[in-house]
């Protein structure tokens, strides 16, 4: 049997989260009648009387989350070394939560945080959120969290990003100006606003540079590999093949480094390939991969020095704050034929 | 200022941490004048109530923690995520905690986690932990932990790994018979089993082919990028050079690679490089890497799969028991020159 938490006696009492929790945290904001009314029903319930909230009004749980779509990722693990340096300094820990880029166990983790284990939360969305009641849900009961990279436009809070818009533009204007006539886009969702960014630096590059846009060369790719594989492998073997990727992401770029290996499409000669990344090994693949490289450490440490300034005032909401960091563009072999 | 944890309970009054947690969770084992004494010196120095255990005794916290040296390795992330799936099928969440492979972090991980917010702990230690006291005291707490891949052999549980010693003969042995002559080893750490394993094998092959072991060949390297990149470097541009390494870990590899592209050491006509390695781009590299795949998916997995099945029957020691799964051989470019 699970456990009774603040949503599921919000839903029984017709009441939000927010004023159950506030009712069980005795505050001045709700009415004696209210007060009782929850009582009761969380004795009758078997609420167990939320020795974490509790734990943590006379003592801070002196933890903060990270919630994050992917470890396999270099971008997230350099932004969690950013914030734990951070973390650290302010005698926190931070534990690591990932929601393998699914909305259904985004969701499941942050109901698990609602009883108050941490006292905030740094995020990235997953790709298919587009739905952000959970998130909500979580702001309410007291927990703030700061949005980083995979941000919800829709939420008052602050957000860190990179310039993804002005990064997409200069991706696609260096293969323009590396010689490519036909560019295709790699896309990992649309739902993300990141990846809208980019893709309409994309487009404003090619419109800037009179190419004409064909939608068969944005190909919607997603979180499984294989459809993908097989998506980008139609495209490069196809009668309108293109000579230049920018991948949205990393792990799109690997995927395509795979495919040209396995039909013998030669990278840069035959495809010129960009992407945004922070790969380790960028410099190691054959050829090197040309990257826009963000700033991951730098964005993890200034989102978790934003959570810990409202932390330290006891404020739950952060008022909406857009904070970006500059990508760089390493230009390697994989646009560059004379870079090894 | 910290919080009063069992440990200093347990200094104060100068008896085991085991014997305050069964005192205070009002054991048979323990006398009625102890009880009351721990109860006293609890309130005296401002021990909160322990909401966390009192919470996990009546209802189980629901999460496991991993406890992990470093996030930049692709054998962890592996690890993590065949442990989740275990986690997922029995309703937990797994927390990660990075030590940055660190003993003094490991350490403070470990006493955060005494207050009991999770039911059990997966664990790979730190390259510097030689004592063990801050392990021993978790389980003492009543909280089991599982090794795998780093483990202490002086601690009583289960302990899953790869077969390292005949992996690491096999990889020496697979350099031999590429034509090496000279063959250096690259090691993390003495302090670490599975490295002196590794080690250990990598001698015995030696020995089987009568090759001389040449101490300025046992490459000591530690978590200190910099420093290995000059221990590297070194030893490839000496007199006594090398033409064949193996690298004990992943990392190791990487940074051999980055010595020789800046110094024009050609992979693997100059020299032949072997690494224990999980990294997704290993068919990708200039040249493709020759590795030890562990089966870290696997291993997370079973190390999961153990940890659960004695958190059902409620009991925090765990048996000794030896699990071993075993790595498997990957030839690619970097030991054979017709491999791309």
């Amino acid at each position: 049997m699970s456990k009774v938490n603040l949503k599921d006696l919000a839903k029984a009492l017709n009441i939000s989260v927010s004023t159950v929790s506030k009712a069980l945290r005795d505050s001045y904001e709700i009415g004696d009648e209210t007060k009782k009314k929850v009582i009761a029903k969380a004795q009758s319930m078997g609420y167990s009387p939320n020795p974490y909230a509790g734990f943590l009004r006379n003592q801070k749980s002196k933890t903060i989350a990270m919630v994050l779509p992917e470890l396999t990722n270099n971008y997230f693990i350099q932004a969690i070394s950013g914030a734990e340096a951070i973390a650290h300094e302010n005698g926190y820990h931070i534990l690591i939560y990932a929601t393998n880029d699914d909305k259904e166990k985004e969701s499941g983790i942050l109901n698990h945080l609602l009883n108050g284990r941490v006292d905030g939360v740094l995020m990235s969305v997953s790709s298919n959120t587009s739905q952000y009641e959970h998130i909500n849900e979580l702001i309410q009961a007291g927990i703030p969290i700061v949005f980083f990279d995979r941000i919800c436009h829709e939420i008052e809070t602050a957000k860190i990003t990179t310039n993804d818009f002005a990064s997409g533009f200069l991706a696609t204007e260096h293969l323009i100006q590396s010689g490519c006539k036909k560019i295709a886009y790699l896309s990992i969702s649309e739902h993300l606003s990141i990846d809208h960014k980019r893709k309409q630096g994309y487009l404003e590059a090619m419109n800037k540079h009179d190419f004409t846009i064909d939608e068969q060369l944005i190909v919607q790719c997603s979180t499984d590999e294989k459809s993908n594989t097989q998506k980008i492998k139609k495209i490069l073997t196809s009668k309108n093949k293109p000579d230049g990727i920018f991948a949205s992401v990393e792990r799109l770029a690997l995927t395509t480094y795979q495919v040209c290996k396995r039909n013998n499409i030669s990278i840069p000669n035959d495809l010129k390939v960009i992407s945004f990344s922070n790969l380790r090994t960028a410099d190691l693949l054959n050829p090197s991969l040309t990257t826009i490289t963000q700033p991951a450490f730098e964005i993890g440490k200034e989102a978790a020095t934003i959570l810990f300034k409202h932390l330290a005032k006891r404020k739950s909401i952060i008022p909406n704050e857009n904070i970006v960091i500059n990508s760089e563009l390493s230009i390697r072999g994989s646009t560059n034929p004379t870079i090894k």
